[in-house]
């Protein structure tokens, strides 16, 4: 079985994490051996990194992990590179994995202090919402006949609104239904899952938060407060659960889940 | 008390009935003689006749009720004429009422079919999400310090992922999450409520349900079998819950809701 995966979001972080856990696993769904790694990244550099630990990891070869640089925050490059992309795989593989974890905070202001700079707003919503939208699209145009899958990183956030937090909540809400709604349109070759891998240590969000001082208080302490997980054990537990395969088309599963 | 009611969307269809049933209520809580009323629509004409019909309803001055060409594709527009607008009504009023009832449907396809024409995405997003964000941002910046309402004229599916309806369901769910964020943020002076219309008869959207052949034959069925309300009797409902004003703050309520 000839297999792909791409990873959005593959610099560093959650990203990065997935691909080590998932190509590593005790039960290998995508071993190396047979399977193409596609990391997407806004920082090539970063990106390059991900790729030789990966490939130092298990011995692999070169060519088994291509790195492409792709800025989600012009919708025409996402477009044409995605398809570009997916013409050279069309009709190579038997079964692709897709995990849209590319992903921006956004500023942790008040909604009213976000006047200040609005086009922080578009901004926000082209590079998580649109721009996830069509590589989804592109993504499962070009593979109809083979099994697929797509896991969307997602967020408690998704569902539980928070002050200062109103860009990301709502692009969360926004991919979490984006992905609802592609589940009910395929019954069958496609698995979908919304995961909420948990507050993440050592991640640029992470460190956005330590840092940025929000103007509401109780949102910052309850963020100052928190136990963040590594992206490691949470990678981990997205890999059982891929594996598992037991997982409801289209539901969320957050890593505090039992 | 000097009133202002803000309507986007008031060309026709919900955003004019609303228009009609909250300055004409048994409760009058805005009527015209202490409110201005001012319209935004894309179709200058049919916002226009919106304001004639309010003005003859209640034998109105011409200069109670004020007409705004805006076209929520251009972000930059949008920033701007808001400003603009709100700068002008700045230190005016005693209490604010915005409609954020502008919005596209979206095309009725499988996600997979809109990689035909990904510029749509953007548009949608744009249109329904970051310009109704763009909004509230300079609304609730401007009238820091007044009594406010905000309506986001919501829908099912919000909550309710959808086959074809990918757009809609997507931008619907993020709006809601956007003023539930709203509503956690300002616990003084505002008032917050996502309004589910129900299926509202003689719009530009049941226009389009009915015409548009929808490839998901059970999702056109249940469209094509439903049963639409008028936008008057939809108007209606929401001017005696904001009449009431015992909805929780941030709550989401369906036409259909005891």
């Amino acid at each position: 079985m000839r297999q792909l995966v791409i990873i959005s979001g593959a610099s560093g972080g959650f990203g990065r994490a997935f691909a080590l856990s998932i190509s590593n696993n005790k039960i290998p769904l995508f071993p190396l051996s047979n399977t193409k790694y596609v990391l997407l990244g806004r920082n090539i550099q970063s990106t390059n990194e991900t790729k030789e630990l990966l490939l130092n990891q298990q011995d692999g070869c070169e060519d088994q992990v291509s790195v492409m640089q792709m800025d989600l925050s012009n919708v025409d490059n996402v477009k044409n590179q995605t398809k570009d992309l997916l013409d050279k795989y069309n009709g190579v593989y038997d079964r692709v994995l897709l995990l849209n974890n590319a992903g921006d905070i956004g500023e942790l202001k008040y909604v009213h202090e976000l006047s200040e700079d609005l086009n922080l707003v578009q901004d926000h919503m082209t590079v998580n919402v649109t721009s996830c939208f069509i590589i989804n699209s592109l993504f499962l145009d070009t593979f109809k006949s083979i099994d697929k899958i797509i896991v969307n990183v997602s967020s408690l956030l998704s569902t539980v609104p928070m002050s200062c937090w109103s860009l990301y909540c709502t692009s969360k809400s926004a991919r979490k239904m984006m992905h609802e709604v592609i589940a009910r349109e395929h019954k069958e070759k496609l698995r979908v899952l919304n995961y909420q891998p948990g507050p993440l240590e050592g991640t640029n969000i992470t460190q956005k938060i330590k840092t940025s001082g929000m103007s509401d208080e109780e949102t910052q302490k309850a963020f100052s407060n928190m136990t963040y997980i590594s992206t490691s054990d949470s990678a981990d537990k997205l890999c059982k659960i891929l594996s598992d395969d037991t997982f409801e088309n289209g539901s969320s599963i957050d890593y505090f889940d039992e």
